[in-house]
């Protein structure tokens, strides 16, 4: 009998991560004789913890190609980090005795940073226990972040969804301007890289030319040459569109809005921004504003993914099926660019080692001198990332999504409290 | 030679309001022997108070075909009420002089209840001036509250963007419930007639069932009860979406995020109230909430109009020139409903008299009894307003837009301060 696959889904999740989880489903059934049956985990991480595993063999072919229309994750997700080794060295033991009690030999974790690091440490512990497993990471993240690979799976369809919906409201506020609002602020995802800040630099081009600013989490936020640029903006333009970052953050490194909350990462949960730059504007140089807040919006519009973005997203999980086949041990698979235009790209594998808690951030070269917009290298970047369309099969008027069964496997061992 | 026509947008744009350009201009260009030129006021009626008239003529047919697919209001509106006959004489005299000096015997106004209202007057006045003026409203507004029509141009699209946006996102927040955000609070237009958020209950249906509360503003907002209800469903359900309409009213009918503002109408502005119920949920019930606030998005994202509502938005342009070359002076074209399913509609002509100065509420009967969610009633209504697709041509991944010349017309008139 083969080994059993076991897959997770790790942190926020995307409009296109249930594709990456189509890749890896259907290139594993295609593979039969070298891997049984792939299990998901409910809710993510937690899902292996608690011996809480799906059987991903009960959903049709149909119900698995749907998935790649369908935005979150299919199988639940969580934030749940595995410290380190010694901290939370029950937990690993945990898994790998889950791992042992359903024969599972792989295991694929379609994350961001943190799940980068989790996906290292299970296979350092496995190796250090003698239990067999391949760990191959699975690269998600709309930030967008991640070392090691050109882009994110996930990050595309943001960009493209932040840039859409700069564009059309600033062609709605230039036709309003005169007597209602000057000031537009949309407020996006991104906090500490500015990957979506400087998407939405993308609503502004040739043919669409918007009076457009940017506030990067890259940039210190400086008041009163921000102010100067708005009025500037407003008084030889007519109006001024903001986009900024959550995390944007003063001279100190203080975020902007920090409002005190924490996640179960430790992170602050941030919000609020885009409304404090708006009345900001109000306040000092008296523009009547709007803004707008996508939160979750962003990262969840499947309506408007980017094709690339998907085709990405699945090829990233097939490729990690391929690279466990191929005994290929903590790696991660990654997006490698060989050109611009046209476009071309490729599928690599890189050590889990040059991955796990490193951040990509937006290289200064990628934001114009003045701080507030993005230079053609950037635009060079980011453009393929956005390209193409594939929207979901509609049904009386809105998308079709797909919901899985999500069939629970019998328990074989106690519980487990984490 | 033929009389030349008036077209100005008012009030704030949609998504297809240069559909109805495009019906008022292609329709009139037909119509060569009847119409002469199609003259845009700049800035809605701003441009005929002070004889800034754009010349429509001077773009291509492409370009005012290009029209239907671009959002925002392509001549410009503005929020500027023409208050009373006897208050504001001067301005209805000065827009009377305007329309002589450059042979205007059509006035075709393209907006909501304000304008319906402004529209009337306007030919009350040329009527008793004895200047002969056909009169035509042509309706848009996304909140859908014009008396004497089935529906509103611009509100089929918010509604399946509210609609769709709200499904993606509890896809989301579904995935990640077992450790992060149990509530996503989705903060959607109407200040007073609750239609967008009527709207949002179409995003959960037997196929995509989603634990969704909506607010509305015509149901005063009870605390105790809404929070048993959040609890109970984050309880059972695991998570909790709401809908709330930006005129969410307390039992005192005050609103619940009253800030102070006031737009040029007199209207109060609001926002906020989003985030004030989704604060509430943590403080009173300890739930990690998420909020967006779609603002100006919802109301100029072409990318996902209706098809039937952009068909409705050209249709009523279209009748619009065709009643006015029937003489038929101070009317409103309505959209009229024959049949829910197969959903079949015509246009029809309604006087000015039974239009301006009514809001058309939601009725109680389309909310369901506990105030939370819509009714099958509502949903015969809303489903048709949201069929169809037709985004956009799409350039280098991002919906592309016309912006037309805008060539003004020579001026004949002394100036005039408004």
């Amino acid at each position: 009998m083969p080994a059993n696959a076991f897959y997770a889904q790790s942190g926020g999740v995307t409009a296109v991560i249930n594709a990456s989880a189509a890749g890896v489903i259907e290139t594993a059934r295609r593979h039969r004789s070298k891997i049984g049956k792939v299990f998901a985990g409910r809710d993510g991480i937690i899902g292996a913890l608690t011996e809480d595993l799906i059987d991903t063999d009960r959903e049709s072919a149909s119900a698995i190609t749907a998935l790649t229309r369908t935005p979150g994750g299919a199988f639940g997700s969580c934030r749940y980090k595995l410290k380190g080794l010694d901290e939370h060295r029950a937990q690993y033991e945990r898994l790998i005795d889950v791992f042992r009690a359903h024969d599972i030999g792989y295991f694929f974790y379609n994350g961001g940073n943190d799940s980068a690091d989790t996906c290292l440490k299970v296979s350092q512990l496995s190796s250090a226990l003698g239990y067999p497993l391949v760990c191959v990471h699975i690269p998600k993240t709309v930030d967008n972040d991640l070392a090691g690979t050109d882009n994110c799976p996930g990050f595309g369809s943001v960009a493209k969804y932040v840039a859409t919906s700069m564009r059309e409201a600033a062609f709605d506020v230039a036709s309003m301007a005169r007597t209602s609002t000057t000031v537009f602020v949309l407020e996006v995802m991104g906090r500490h890289a500015g990957w979506i800040t400087a998407a939405v630099g993308l609503a502004d081009d040739d043919e669409h030319p918007i009076p457009l600013l940017l506030l990067f989490p890259e940039i210190a936020f400086d008041e009163a040459k921000f102010l100067a640029r708005v009025d500037a903006m407003v008084k030889t333009r007519g109006y001024c569109c903001i986009g900024v970052s959550e995390g944007l953050r003063d001279a100190d490194g203080k975020f902007l809005s920090e409002s005190g909350l924490r996640d179960s990462f430790g992170h602050a949960q941030l919000g609020g921004v885009g409304e404090l730059i708006a009345k900001l504007t109000r306040e000092k140089l008296g523009h009547k504003y709007h803004f707008a807040l996508a939160d979750y919006l962003q990262r969840s519009a499947r309506h408007i993914a980017s094709k690339t973005d998907l085709a990405q997203a699945y090829a990233v999980g097939r490729a990690g099926v391929r690279a466990a086949l191929d005994g290929d041990n903590a790696v991660m698979i990654s997006i490698v660019r060989s050109s611009d235009v046209p476009y071309r790209w490729s599928v690599g594998r890189v050590p889990l080692t040059r991955v796990a808690n490193r951040e990509h951030m937006v290289p200064r070269g990628f934001i114009s001198r003045d701080g507030f917009g993005i230079t053609a290298k950037a635009r060079a970047y980011l453009q393929p990332l956005i390209e193409g369309e594939d929207p979901p099969p509609f049904r009386r008027g809105l998308p079709r999504f797909v919901r899985l069964k999500n069939i629970a496997v019998v328990k074989q061992l106690p519980p487990f409290t984490i």
